[in-house]
């Protein structure tokens, strides 16, 4: 950037006429030094000068020293001098420096004056995050995490970028829809440049490099059309109205994600004769996208309402549940569904947020079954926000969201994770053939978004694949706040060996259940007695295990963190794992009251022994559990509730920028 | 509100026909019980009755106990039960209450069922003011002050009443301008009803009473014509779309007043048949206008840039003080002044806030001079708001917000005035004839604002009638944090008999200037000669005492707050008084930086004894004088450069619905 007048030789050194009067023009930015050199004003270095101004202006020395106006000082103490207006001008040349050049005896030599006009360049947002724009904050070029910190804030009000494994982004071409978009987006102030008309050669344009082009649309107020000013091919807007504050409406268009680190720098630049003179720069952060772990309060959970009328009770049950729970049941009808029945699969609620800003965001998961329009055409609208990350590789069941959860807040060596982390389901290349993986799409997504400090763990050993098939989280009063769920083949062998001593050998699991178009019924002792279910299930109890070690590693989790379900899986004939009967780990969580499968084992004294244990070990917990027969609709297709339902929860208290993220990079 | 459900006579008393099954159909109210009396149902009050459910009801006894399904009870025992489901049905008659009446033994004698449809009827805001809608909060429905208060915030975004005396308001007839009006309005969710098609009879109303309707407006967020729901003579909008959560937007159209509060109440009611049964409610108050003193940091300082070119000089020096302040000059064209020099007399530059929302908000005087169009034609738009009261009442000189000032933030006998206090002048009658005092639509409107406790000291002593003639604020490191400047006759006359006592008898006052188109000089001497003018500053010097001593009371103010600056004051010729000479106590304050009118003092040692004596007192305190010649644009015209001026100002950093106002009634 220029801070340096440059004036021509007038001085012709063949003559030695004193008399010259010159004139100059000049355009100083407001709060920036100008430096000028009177080498080549002044007669000769032995001469003295003296400086007179009108208006507002400063003449400093090289030293930084305030000069006296009206002084004689001898030139080359003064050789560079900087000057400095802090307000606009309302009229070209409000302001002036004249240079007078004169010998020690007061013989004036010649005059140099400067006709001066003062630009304002000042951009301002929201830095301080009050949801309103201050007055040039003095931190608005930078981006700070923490209480303390400082740096706007950018919605994405709907993504739509489809990234393919050729990175390219489908071009999204859309303007301003109406008043409701106007709330999610962000405000940004160029300052009154000065007047109307400036001087000759002076253009001030707002500009964005051309990756951060793609990423944001920026908007006057005033265009009722709502066409964009910056946005896709459009980097640079020239400002007109120079002569008042103007404000721009600014929306997100991409989510942090591999090739994004979120942050929008925003330029504000003064032009005279093609050259920069002036500058100013404000910095967004675009808001992650944020999951809500089972602790935070359910709002709505959605349902597949089948069009065959099969899980008519089952919902009915289930909106049992969420009504005590305060929360309310969404049944969504068949045209959002073409029953598929897998409402976690297709989708994932979550949230973005800014100061006074917030939005629950979907992200659609690229599975694509018949819930795919769930997203775009039912719950995007007031509020939901819609994300979609597709890829040219295979889609395998990894991709569902049931293969995707986040933790409560948690502290790991001394680390706070305040949102919890996010934790999804991929394979163990050692373990099995033709291993499957979430999409790196996905996986990029989620790193991307940074404060959920993601880890993936082993879920490729199912047959569905999906983590929510041997895990869950459960709110507790303990230090830690919460408990892991885990599935526990070893749990239930130990619990129908105790039957089968205590006598119950021949009560019967999954009674007057079919499967497989067969009676389900199968006997303790039978269980028992089947070695290839008892060797299946050491092995699967191995790859749970292993799992165990990463959370209680990755979560900071103690023995005591841990409370496991029996559980029991078979094999589904490719060495992956199906539940054997309902599996209780997949449970819905809203606040105290789980919906749990009912999971129909071996009764003894009149009581389920699977629901008695599971009683036995969350009803300490405060929890009430609510066991719900999903066996027709879910369990034999593969599923259960957790699988078969959706739950938007309340956000956390706390806001993202406030945390100081010591694990991110 | 109905919670009863009428269950006409089904019993025909000349029968006694047991097999009677009768159905009904009923409307529930999320989570508001429903009353029901069995008397007319059962077949007698000896038999014994058996509860079955479907879907989500329960159903409970008169002292509240859950009565078991399908279990026996006495009749007798439970003649009043009541109903509670708390999800809305997303089916008409989802759930049902089967009731059947049997002998002791078990045989049936009666049975009547209940269909039932249950619908939420929830309306939602910001009640906890982090600029978010949450679920049902608790506090909706009432408005609490203080930094753990809640209540919902309504900004006014162009107050546009036009008060006259015979109380009538101007109807404003306009609608949503654009995506810029959008931005400072509050927001408020109607949840989801329930279903599409309501049970017959249903209907769901948004409403308000009368009086509120003409105070705010509501808007459907999807209409793109901006059309209001509510407002003006729409006091009721019935909810057509119940299957989905629908987003409004409200606006103020009025701030507190005399005959307005500020609440403003919003319903939410079910209505069947014509008859409420079920209702929800929100409050919201709106934002009151509040003023900046002195010690918060100026933004603009505004000018009127008059035609002859006659304050260009003045501009200048007023420009270098600014600069000097990090504040922005902004001098306004004739178009919008009409040689008007008075910029402090014709608004007031005020500021209005909700959470996340923050505007700048002109009170337009009722003086309507050259510069009337100033705020409407020039100031307002991007976050400028306004505001005009008039009357029908004779406007005087009292009505200029010269005469209306705001203290400092000050605590009065351990009452806390967090945004300081509004004082303006007025009269006392034992004093003077003819008494003006400020327009009751003023006094009333700046007593509603409550959040700035006003109080009214004695100006109508003086020609012009301003309280910025006598007194003004500059903040200092006290233990008051600012101090009181008031104009001393006294204190001018000591300084003057000192000077005279030290030899400078013959120093002129007012050195080389004109008055009355007479030069204007006069000598210390002359002026201690001049017994009228000495009485009469005796005179004036009481009143300024008897507003001395309100505002110490009002503002516990002691000795060691209170500067006084040598003034004289001469008789207008009515008894009121003019300033002698440029009265310093009429600054402008812009941070550290004093703009002071110029006072042309006597000389000794030449230097100027007044501006000696202002800098003797105001320097110890951090503040830098900048004496700036206002005599022939302000002096001259009776103003001086507070009068001249006006000052926008930084936001208190502390918001006014965070205090717990003790002063409020």
């Amino acid at each position: 950037m220029r801070s340096f007048l440059q004036i021509q030789t007038y001085h012709d050194p063949d003559s030695s006429n004193k008399d010259i009067n010159r004139d100059y023009e000049g355009v100083l930015v407001a709060g920036q030094p100008l430096q000028i050199s009177l080498e080549n004003l002044a007669p000769s270095l032995d001469t003295f000068v003296t400086f007179k101004t009108r208006g507002e202006v400063e003449v400093y020395s090289s030293t930084n020293q305030l000069i006296s106006l009206q002084t004689p000082v001898p030139v080359e103490q003064v050789s560079e001098i900087s000057l400095i207006a802090r307000t606009f001008s309302d009229r070209l040349k409000d302001r002036s420096l004249e240079i007078t050049f004169h010998t020690g005896a007061g013989h004036q030599l010649s005059q140099a004056t400067l006709h001066l006009t003062c630009l304002r360049i000042c951009l301002d947002v929201d830095a301080d995050r009050d949801g309103i724009i201050e007055e040039n904050n003095p931190h608005k070029k930078d981006w700070q995490w923490g209480i303390n910190g400082h740096g706007a804030v950018l919605l994405v009000n709907k993504d739509c970028d489809v990234v393919n494994s050729d990175g390219q982004d489908n071009d999204v071409q859309d303007n301003l829809k109406g008043l409701l978009d106007l709330k999610d987006l962000s405000f940004m102030i160029v300052r009154r440049v000065g007047l109307k008309n400036l001087p000759d050669g002076c253009e001030v344009y707002l500009s964005v490099n051309q990756d951060i082009a793609k990423r944001i649309r920026i908007y006057d107020e005033l265009d009722k059309n709502g066409d964009e000013l910056i946005g896709a091919k459009i980097t640079k807007a020239k400002i007109i109205d120079t002569d008042r504050d103007i404000l721009l409406a600014v929306e997100g268009l991409s989510y942090p994600d591999a090739d994004f680190n979120g942050i929008v720098e925003i330029t504000l630049n003064l032009m005279k004769d093609g050259e920069i003179i002036g500058s100013d720069r404000v910095v967004f952060r675009v808001a992650p996208w944020m999951m809500t772990p089972n602790t935070l309060s359910p709002i709505n959970v959605f349902v597949s309402r089948l069009s065959n009328g099969s899980n008519e009770e089952f919902i009915e049950e289930l909106r049992k549940v969420v009504g005590k729970a305060n929360a309310q049941l969404d049944p969504v009808p068949f045209e959002f569904h073409q029953d598929d029945p897998w409402m976690r699969d297709e989708i994932e609620i979550g949230y973005t947020q800014g100061p006074g800003r917030f939005m629950h965001v979907i992200l659609d998961s690229p599975r694509d079954r018949g819930l795919d329009h769930l997203a775009k055409r039912h719950l995007m609208g007031t509020d939901f926000g819609y994300i979609i990350r597709k890829s040219c590789e295979e889609v395998t069941k990894l991709d569902s969201f049931g293969n995707l959860e986040v933790s409560p807040p948690v502290t790991v060596k001394g680390v706070n994770y305040s949102f919890g982390r996010i934790i999804f389901g991929g394979t163990r290349a050692e373990i099995i053939e033709k291993t499957r993986r979430k999409l790196k799409v996905l996986r990029d997504f989620f790193f991307a978004q940074e404060i959920q400090a993601p880890f993936e763990i082993f879920s490729d050993w199912l047959s569905v694949g999906h983590i929510d098939e041997f895990m869950n989280f459960i709110g507790a009063a303990s230090p830690k706040g919460f408990k892991l769920i885990l599935a526990s083949p070893d749990k239930c062998y130990e619990l129908l060996k105790r039957l089968r001593n205590e006598g119950h050998s021949q009560a019967l699991l999954r009674q007057g259940k079919q499967l497989d178009d067969k009676p389900a019924d199968i006997s303790v002792a039978d269980v028992l007695d089947n070695e290839e279910l008892a060797l299946n299930n050491q092995r699967f109890q191995k790859y749970i295990n292993w799992n165990r070690e990463v959370l209680k590693q990755e979560l900071d989790l103690g023995e005591e963190d841990i409370i496991e379900l029996p559980t029991l899986f078979r094999d589904d004939g490719e060495g992956r794992a199906k539940s054997f009967f309902p599996n209780t780990v997949n449970m819905v969580v809203l606040n105290q009251h789980l919906a749990i499968p009912k999971p129909f084992g071996p009764k003894a004294n009149a009581q389920c022994q699977f629901e008695a244990y599971v009683k036995g070990v969350l009803e300490p917990l405060g929890k009430e559990c609510h066991f719900i027969d999903d066996w027709d609709t879910y369990f034999r297709e593969g599923g259960e509730i957790h699988c078969g339902t959706n739950t938007s929860r309340q956000p956390f208290p706390q806001k993202w920028w406030e945390i100081e993220p010591k694990f991110l990079k």
